[in-house]
Formats: C-alpha cells, sequence, structure tokens
C-alpha cells in the first residue's frame, strides 16, 4: 500500500462515508510530506482556543507567526507555541512578512471591518490568504478582496470551516444523491445569547452587522449547500430589540427566507436573544438534520432513516489542512473568496429588504 | 386510599411529570362512574382511524351515535362499534338528534367550511360541541359558533388533542415554571407531502385556506402556549407554488413570524410540500423541543439538560375524556372555542399580512 493510499484510507475513516465525495479524496501528495507556515493575524478568542490548539493536530500546516496589536499576549504565545522574535509582528509592521519565508499563509482573524484591509496587505506581501467569516462588510470590500488575491496569484480561502466537516459533508451527499428526493424546505437557523455587552461584535463600526453577519452566515451557508443551489431572492424581517441599551447599532433578532430556482425555499433565524442552532431539509420522501449543526463541535445529525453514524473531527484542524493541500497541490480551494462573496450578496439583499419593510429584493 | 385519589394517581403516572399542573389534577369526580354518549359528524380519515378507536380506551365518554352523508359508511360502523339504528343520522336529519337522550355531544369531523353550521345546529339540538381544528374558515364564524353554544348553555371545545399531550403539557410546564428562564425565541413548523390531489383539503370552498388551516395553525398554538403569552402582531410570508396543479386556489407553503408582548418572536412554517414537524423553545438558560411534534403520536422531547423522559398517550382519548371530565363537573374545558377563536384571528392576520406584501398586521 502506498503511503497516498493509506493517508487517504486514513482521511476516509476520519471522515466516514463523507470521504469518498470529498474534496480531500483526490489528494495528489501525501499529508506530512511539507508543512506549510502560517501566522494568524489578530489573537482574539477563536485565533486562542481554536485555531492555535488545531494547529498543533494539522498535517500540511503549522503556526509558525503571530500579529497582533497587544504586545502584553505575546510572552504566552512565544512560550506555548514557540513563536520565534522574528516571526512576530504588530499590524504596523504587518507589510514586513513580505520578506518572511516561514510564512506561507496568513490567517485573518481580526474584527470583521478589519478583514478586507488586512486579506489585501496580506495578498500584497505574496501570502496566501485564510480570512474568518464573514469575509468583509460588504460586498464590494469582498470582491476587492477577491481581486487583490488573483492580482498576487495567491489563494483566499474563507474561514468555513463546516464544508470540512463531516456531518455538513454528509448533509451535501444526502442533498447530491437526493437520497430523500429533491430538497424541497430547508430551516437554519444560528444563534445565541450574547454576554459581554462590551465585545466588538455588537459594535457596527467593527462587525458590521449583529447576528446575521456573525452567526446567520452560518445558516445562509447551510441553506445554500443544502438546497444545493443558488438563492435568487430574499425576504426579511427584523424583531424589535428587548435589550436596547444591549445591542444599540446592531441587529439583535431577525429572520429572513431564500429562495431557490427549483422552488425551494429557506427559512431562516439569527439571534444574540437565545440559542437556535439547527439545519433540517425536509425532501420528497424524508428528512435529513444536523442539531448543533453550526458549533465547533457536539453535531447531532438524524435522518428520518435513523441517526448519522458519523464521528467528530476537529473542523480547524480539517478546514486549515484542506486548504493547506489545496495551495501545495496548487489547485482550487473549496472556500474561496467567491464563496465568501455570495454570502456576502444574500446579507445586503436580506438587510435591505428589512429596510424596504419586508419586500421581497433579488439576490445581486 | 379514596377512588379519586387513586385515579389521580393513575392520570398522574399517565401524565409524567405534568399532571400534577395538568388541568386533570384538580378531577372532582372519579372518571367511569358515568359515560357521557358521543356521536361523530362526518366519518372521514379521522374520524375512522383516531377518535372512533380512542373512544374504545376513553372512560368517561363513549360512541353512542354516527351522522354521515355517505349510507355505504354505515353497515361497516355499525357492526364494528355497535350503533344502534336509531343512532344513525344524516345531514338532513341531523337536528333530530335533539330528541335523543343517548347523544351529550356531537364531535363535528367536517371538511373546515361545514365547521360552524354543524356547530350551531348541535348546539340548538341542545348538544354539547366537540369541533375539529380549525373551528371555522373564519374569525365571523367562530365568534357565531361561540355565542350559538353559549345562547344554548351547552360547552364548545376545539379539537385541539395537544393541550391534553404529556409532551406539551411539559412544554407548557418549563415556560410556566421558567425552567431555563424566560422564552425568547419559539421556533414553531408544521406541514406535509399532501398526497390524493382530490381531497377537500386543497379545495378552498372546503378547506378555507392551505397548510395554515390544516397544519399551520398547530405551529400558531404550539407558539402561543410555549410562549405563555398571546401575540400582538404578525408577518407573513406565502411562497411561489411548486405544484401549480394540485394547489390551484389555497397556498402550497407559507412562513410568519408572531410578536409577543415581552419581545419574544415565534418563526413559523408551513407546508404541503414536504414533511417539517417541531416546536422548538430558546429561553435564557436553555432549550427545549418537541420533534414530531404535532403528530397523533411518536414525539420525541429533548431540553438542553437532556431528553424528556415522558410516556406517549393516546392523544384523542385524553382530549375526549378531559372534555367529557369538564362537562360532567360542569367547569370550563381547556380548549374552548375561544381558544379557536385567537388562532383564526391570527390566521386571517396571516393572511392580511401575505395580501399586504409582508407588512406587519395587528392581530384583531
Amino acid at each position: 500500500m502506498t503511503h497516498t493510499r493509506r493517508s487517504f484510507l486514513q482521511y476516509s475513516a476520519l471522515f466516514g462515508a463523507s470521504a469518498l465525495a470529498s474534496p480531500l479524496a483526490g489528494l495528489a501528495i501525501p499529508p506530512g510530506d511539507k508543512k506549510l507556515g502560517i501566522a494568524l493575524v489578530g489573537l482574539g478568542g477563536y485565533a486562542t482556543n481554536q485555531l492555535a490548539p488545531a494547529l498543533l493536530q494539522t498535517r500540511n500546516i503549522e503556526l509558525r507567526g503571530i500579529v497582533t496589536g497587544t504586545p502584553s499576549k505575546i510572552p504566552v504565545w512565544v512560550e506555548k507555541y514557540k513563536i520565534p522574535e522574528k516571526n512576530i509582528y504588530n499590524y504596523e509592521t504587518f507589510d514586513r512578512i513580505a520578506d518572511n519565508k516561514d510564512i506561507d499563509v496568513v490567517y485573518i482573524v481580526l474584527p470583521n471591518s478589519m478583514h478586507a484591509e488586512f486579506t489585501i496587505r496580506g495578498a500584497k506581501a505574496g501570502k496566501h490568504v485564510i480570512c474568518e467569516k464573514p469575509m468583509a462588510v460588504s460586498v464590494k470590500e469582498g470582491q476587492a478582496m477577491i481581486d487583490a488575491c488573483k492580482q498576487a496569484g495567491k489563494q483566499l480561502a474563507i474561514g468555513y470551516r463546516l464544508h470540512y466537516d463531516p456531518f455538513h459533508l454528509e448533509m451535501m451527499r444526502l442533498t447530491r444523491e437526493k437520497v430523500f428526493g429533491a430538497v424541497k424546505i430547508v430551516e437554519a437557523s444560528d444563534g445565541f445569547r450574547a454576554g459581554d455587552p462590551a465585545q466588538w461584535r455588537l459594535k457596527h463600526a467593527l462587525s458590521g452587522g449583529g447576528p446575521l453577519m456573525d452567526v446567520g452566515i452560518y445558516a445562509i451557508q447551510g441553506a445554500r449547500y443544502t438546497v444545493g443551489e443558488e438563492p435568487l431572492a430574499v425576504t426579511a424581517q427584523e424583531f424589535p430589540k428587548t435589550m436596547p441599551e444591549k445591542f444599540v447599532d446592531v441587529e439583535e433578532s431577525l429572520s429572513w427566507q431564500l429562495y431557490f430556482p427549483s422552488g425551494a425555499i429557506a427559512s431562516s433565524f439569527s439571534t444574540y436573544a437565545a440559542g437556535v442552532n439547527r439545519l433540517y431539509a425536509a425532501a420528497e420522501k424524508g428528512w435529513y438534520e444536523v442539531n448543533n449543526a453550526f458549533g465547533y463541535g457536539g453535531q447531532v445529525g438524524r435522518t428520518s432513516k435513523g441517526p448519522m453514524e458519523i464521528k467528530h473531527i476537529n473542523q480547524q484542524a480539517a478546514h486549515m489542512d484542506g486548504v493547506a493541500m489545496s495551495i501545495i497541490n496548487n489547485t482550487p480551494n473549496i472556500v474561496p473568496g467567491e464563496e465568501g462573496l455570495r454570502d456576502m450578496k444574500v446579507i445586503e439583499a436580506i438587510y435591505a429588504s428589512i429596510k424596504a419593510g419586508g419586500k421581497k429584493i433579488q439576490i445581486g
């Protein structure tokens, strides 16, 4: 058995039934032969608690650099992840990363409104870029990011970890193979009870919007790949704020409905008021769903024929390894800037529908 | 131990934890001491497959009469349920039931547009009335039914079996006792893939509307008692028909959002295109839900702390026994005409919002 074949089978076991249909199945070079170097740009909660630990499990990419505006964070990272002094930057010195051969990829994990600037600066520095979702705070910014990476000849990947999660790959497979017939209805919701009132997510200038930008985007994503089509139009509703002192310039709760070419419909809800978290597909001959769908783990999958027998994986490790393999193989990654841009178009149409009192808005 | 006390404990076991808070807990007379007689008015699928079999399990009410427009159905019912000749009526002779001392209650199980007429005729014949949901096809009709029963001094109960179902009683209890804090969001959906294109449900003249009238009403009910408040306003959307030849004059799919006084929101979906069936509450400190929520059985209840350990019951038997006990005790039943009227007001507001392009409509 070749190394490649064995590695594939390891991934197959990891990814369950979905592996055969997964982007990893066509892997040309065995993981582990070459590791890319990544720098995390922004050392907030997601970088600290998810990405850095995941990078201890990745086989094609490893943590080699950090970019932070908070010097006090540096010693902890240096000690924990053995980051050499020369691979540490702040937001002013960031562009010098162009000269650093250790770093192949930068992962932008800053507040949403900073994504465009740092993605473009990263591309100009000659680095591949992974940018956390939402890719930007507008379609215009998103397009500029795609253009900049294209011009630099570098890959742009969005932080859509769920495209590498076996439960979500299974949802995609059930749709693609029409296991329960054609999908008619998707219900997709994502929301949580927001804590700290001082967090950047609640400041429009940093977040570009409320729960829609932060987690509703997963419901949009989920609806799109579970229906397996691109939505044509949307209607949307914003709800009165129950905590107006907390949600000063972002929405608290909203719902929207997506209209797909086949006539399929997605009904979605997103909120900072309480926990909703589910992706459900109703098809002609049955249903399939993932509860706790959009969490970092703990997915529970079921179909009308029984539970999904799938093992959980480290989503962040799978995501970064997958993107790294695409870079190593020089093949397109499966979560490109264009994928992020489609969601930005839906998000702008949702806000436009709310502004127009719930009128149906075509998605640009 | 008295008979009453023992009977209560039997019900308590039946109803799980909810029994203490259930309307049956206050039962003044022991079940089984006197049985009321009921006549089923309309012998369609629900009367045949659910109500008549359930009446073999009821302890306070029994099947004694039938009213049908289809003479060919009579022999089967006579043989199976030992219905005496004198207790058999058609729609013309129905009013003579006034002289029949065997019959205390009539259960109207006719197409929706016939509910008002037969409820009013039943009340005028001096019978208590149980009327299947939706109580009518308009608020105006519903009010006339309430008035007629009041004038006759007879009880009017709507076929809201889920008010007697232990899973739904548990949802009500979790809300009432704020076990997970105040409810913020409810997601409630009910729909199925409609079969026979010739069925009366698809003819507006008989049904008064599509899935909203037929099953969406359960989502409205569920939202109301799971939030534990009465909604003030609604926004609603109808979706393009994917099977216009089948859904000629009723809607195929629609969604709506209910706005409650506390700021709680319910997001709902109803359809004849595919199966959706869930009642979910997101509260401040956790969530609780019933899947297959609105079915005649097979409810699956869960909370953020674990599964609901509740036994399934025969909903129809519990419903008819419960209404019968209210009649025997001369106390108000828990699913009165007024309860049905509230849903009719919501339904009319939903259709009005759709007609107004999704505008927010106050509920009358």
